[in-house]
């Protein structure tokens, strides 16, 4: 078995162990589901990922704390006034780890049923999805077609 | 502000959500990762992971109850019996989720001396990464540009 050039690097300076500090966590991922989805408030999302309040105050502010997404005001008539949370750049950026999340899903999870979303070009709407593909516009087919080499910010175990 | 159709649905049969019980957590994220660097050995996943030695048993565990590794013995000269543990078919296809990790935490999180691992197609050695496009072709460049619309299994709440 070939030994693996990682054993050779650091893995402080990992930007997935970065990332999943950050949202790597179930009901992280479910609040931005609901972010992704259009859903911004509180009790609407806690109806729909069945968090309990306490985790999903935490994660909310823990999400609004770093930057994925901020909180605004509103006030419905004769009601008292409501924070919305809406998904930043920062947090739109994640996009693609949902569709990557949902397309195993669909492959590997789903229920009888099928599908309980399907994501379509909003121009004209044909089905999406994630492609791997290089910079000389190879289609790659899978994580067999991709190499992984130390970046920039390898750093060698001493 | 629109009210999104999501409201009208169940989440229970989301394939997001079943995807993350699986998942949805940090230490079974950093051990896939090792698993995809070609790390199959315990003690090569805990000095890299830093994880505890029972969470780090315990995910593994996990992930070979759930199909995504498969725990193979090795022996070398002299030494007693020890597991390996590599990625299925199964696990294999989280390689997009991967990426998508990877990519936001390089433009997000990424330490002053840049990303320690740069991806390269197998073939040409030309950077790899994920996009987006629709089936008729189109790139797409954010969720902005992508309409989540209720699919085959889609249960409206009654």
């Amino acid at each position: 078995m070939a030994r693996s050039w990682a054993l050779d690097y650091d893995t402080a300076n990992c930007t997935i162990g970065a990332t999943v500090q950050i949202i790597g966590e179930k009901w992280t991922f479910l609040v931005l589901r609901e972010a992704f989805n259009g859903v911004r408030r509180f009790d609407d999302m806690q109806r729909r990922t069945r968090a309990p309040r306490q985790i999903l105050s935490d994660r909310l502010a823990r999400l609004v704390g770093e930057g994925l997404l901020r909180k605004t005001p509103y006030q419905e008539r004769g009601q008292r006034s409501r924070a919305e949370y809406r998904l930043t750049e920062k947090g739109i950026d994640l996009f693609p780890v949902m569709v990557a999340l949902l397309a195993w899903g669909d492959k590997h999870a789903a229920t009888a049923g099928g599908p309980a979303v399907t994501l379509t070009h909003r121009d004209c709407g044909a089905p999406a999805h994630l492609e791997l593909t290089c910079t000389r516009g190879h289609m790659l087919e899978s994580a067999r077609d991709v190499t992984p080499l130390p970046g920039p910010g390898a750093r060698r175990i001493a």
